[in-house]
């Protein structure tokens, strides 16, 4: 039975966009030619599919595997080929960090590494636990030849964190000094044009990267973890340079109060950088284990005061990247029980609520992939269609067609009333 | 049943795209309000939609009736509005000549016309074995006042030839001097644009065709012609004129080895400057009578060293172009045939097979019309929606949706492994 959401006069509506996170797949030799979406239990979601209007979405365009800061990008209405600048800077946001116009910011790794700069452990056998207090001892260092630039470091979480470098004539054009595999030097950071700030950036992040190994080779955590037979975090890896996008934020452009639920720090930065703000949610983890209650708890209490809540769920794809399909599929039906609570305690004829996917990421091939994502919308007024499941082929029948990915936003905020027309 | 294509692990997948020239078409009058691909008997073909994913594809963009070379583009993954140069530069190529970054090229055909160079046949007959003989009768003429100008012919079939200017400050932006009817005169080719080079370029045009017309007016081919009553081909009309498309080659933005299996000069041309290979294939004429098997079987043996094979298949466009429908519809048949010999020869667990149009072609309008072509992709991982039939009405229900013809390279490249992820 359809429930008949009717549009009652008042428009004052809002919007909860999940984003389950590379819940999206092919069918796969895991689950019988079918995907995690097809089999996992799911009820709460499929009922938006039913009560909604379905479709499938390229969240950059058809066949192009989009990253996770490019399909966020836009899938709040940003042409990520035009407005991305790197990720470094979301990174940096996300971990908290106040971010300027001209910074040029990174995504660091603590590694591990032998006399020979060769890499043992790109995540220094994903330390706990001293992240921080190794963040704290290479934070503020001063540069000998680059005595304006300010080096700004802050630990995420495990091996991860975020550093900005700040001061002037930087560019985001530089080379990562982390070669993604072990067995490798840490590469040299290179200019990736040939302006003279990309080249001097190139030289100022192989000198902090060589300070970084000076320092944590002789800090006592490090000869503690050496004591035990603990990998050193005794290097830091670079990647991701990135600016700030040069964007209107999305709160400026519909008018509206927005907010991000996530514990990702590149999801929460993606959003801070365009207007949302961010809450913390204890249980949130952004891993498997992370509290997707918790979540819709957190987005159904901030609902008086906001008018577009965005709850971004990890796990799925971390789940496909690991070959784990069990994992995938019990994630999915996590981010059922999400729904679920959204759908029982929110006002269904003033609230507009969407699902779908940031990219689609293959169990079978461990990456992102170019094939579209499944969508749903429901909420009053919407032409709701034939489409009775959440999936990937089934919401390809449905009465929204094949979108983009910075279609959504558009027609998210004009289901809201927050659109305005263009023309007379 | 079907067949369960299931991904292997095995990362080296390749691609076969087979292209029916203007297969496409609309209800026909002459079918009982039927389409050719709706008529024809293609089990085969009819297989590929059953087992893959289905869609219908704008070559260029809807309601817009591409050309054979601005949809050869598009399908190749190239925007044709801001790449495309003219057809001259593919027809050089085509007929094998070495075409260079500024040169000029055009379409030529020898033809008839009378002392007032009023045009009796646009043809001369459709010239049979001569035309070679002709072709090396005015290649490498010298002009009086442009001493500098190379003039380079190559005679294709019947007809036809390829023409190349070659010298400083030319421009492809010049008219035809076909008027593309009898009874007009040859056409005064006039500058498109204000530069110097299209005025300087259209004197040259003119000097040549003035200088074609002498040469062949009293070669010993046409006085041989004359004397048995043929009409002589002491006329040559000049239209398309073009330069290389200044594009990266698929093969190295892909990074991938890639073949055009096709008869057509035109058709090898467009190939060709986007780094395809082109070969020969004893049999395949571009016509009705071509061996589409024989086709097939040169792709299933060039398959293991290429990662992507094009194979045009001529014929059905031009039944439509005669308003034939039975050869329409017989040519779907013997497209059907090739399809097989590929489904029956290649392993489908590591190829996936596509089949679509260029454009459409209609039968009751004998030309091409803006109405999208259908397409199937068949292999490995895709999600295999619901069609159960190849053609115009079927494929527009499958999970593909609508998408453009530059969508379909991104797409068929991501599932054959050699997409990047764009983002991080």
């Amino acid at each position: 039975m359809r429930l008949q959401l009717e549009f009652k006069g008042v428009h004052d509506m809002k919007v909860i966009l999940v984003i389950g996170d590379g819940i999206s797949d092919r069918p796969t030799r895991f689950l019988n030619g079918k995907t995690p979406l097809q089999v996992a239990e799911k009820p709460s979601i499929n009922l938006i599919a039913r009560q909604g209007i379905c479709g499938v979405m390229d969240p950059i365009a058809p066949g192009i595997p989009p990253g996770s800061d490019t399909a966020h990008l836009a899938l709040l209405g940003y042409d990520p080929v035009h407005t991305y600048t790197g990720r470094g800077a979301f990174e940096a946001l996300g971990v908290g960090l106040e971010v300027r116009e001209n910074d040029v910011s990174f995504r660091c790794n603590f590694a591990t590494v032998n006399e020979d700069l060769l890499i043992l452990d790109r995540r220094a056998g994903r330390i706990k636990g001293t992240g921080d207090k190794l963040a704290q001892a290479i934070n503020g260092i001063k540069l000998e030849h680059f005595p304006e630039i300010n080096v700004i470091v802050k630990h995420s979480v495990e091996h991860r964190s975020a550093l900005i470098l700040r001061g002037p004539n930087l560019s985001r054009m530089v080379s990562d000094s982390d070669p993604s595999d072990t067995n490798y030097p840490i590469q040299k950071v290179r200019a990736l044009d040939n302006s003279s700030e990309a080249s001097r950036t190139a030289c100022i992040v192989n000198a902090v990267s060589k300070r970084f190994h000076e320092i944590l080779t002789n800090h006592p955590i490090n000869m503690e973890r050496r004591a035990n037979g603990l990998l050193p975090a005794n290097a830091v890896l670079f990647r991701g340079a990135g600016t700030l996008p040069q964007v209107k934020p999305i709160t400026e452009i519909y008018e509206i109060k927005a907010l991000i639920v996530a514990a990702g720090a590149m999801y929460r930065g993606v959003c801070k950088s365009v207007g949302l703000d961010v809450i913390d949610v204890p249980g949130a983890t952004g891993t498997f284990e992370t509290d997707t209650v918790a979540k819709a708890k957190a987005a159904v209490e901030n609902l008086p005061r906001y008018d577009y809540i965005l709850i971004h769920v990890k796990g799925a794809d971390n789940a496909s990247h690991d070959g784990n399909t069990e994992q995938k599929v019990r994630m999915i039906e996590k981010i059922d029980a999400l729904v679920k609570h959204l759908l029982d305690n929110v006002d269904l004829e003033s609230v507009f609520i969407a699902l779908t996917a940031d990219h689609t990421t293959s169990l079978d091939l461990r990456k992102h992939v170019g094939d579209p994502v499944p969508l749903a919308i429901m909420g009053p007024g919407v032409r709701v269609d034939s489409v009775e499941k959440y999936s990937e082929i089934d919401c390809a029948q449905g009465g929204l067609g094949r979108i983009k990915g910075i279609d959504l936003t558009p027609i998210l905020m004009d289901f809201a009333g927050n659109s305005k027309t263009f023309g007379a």
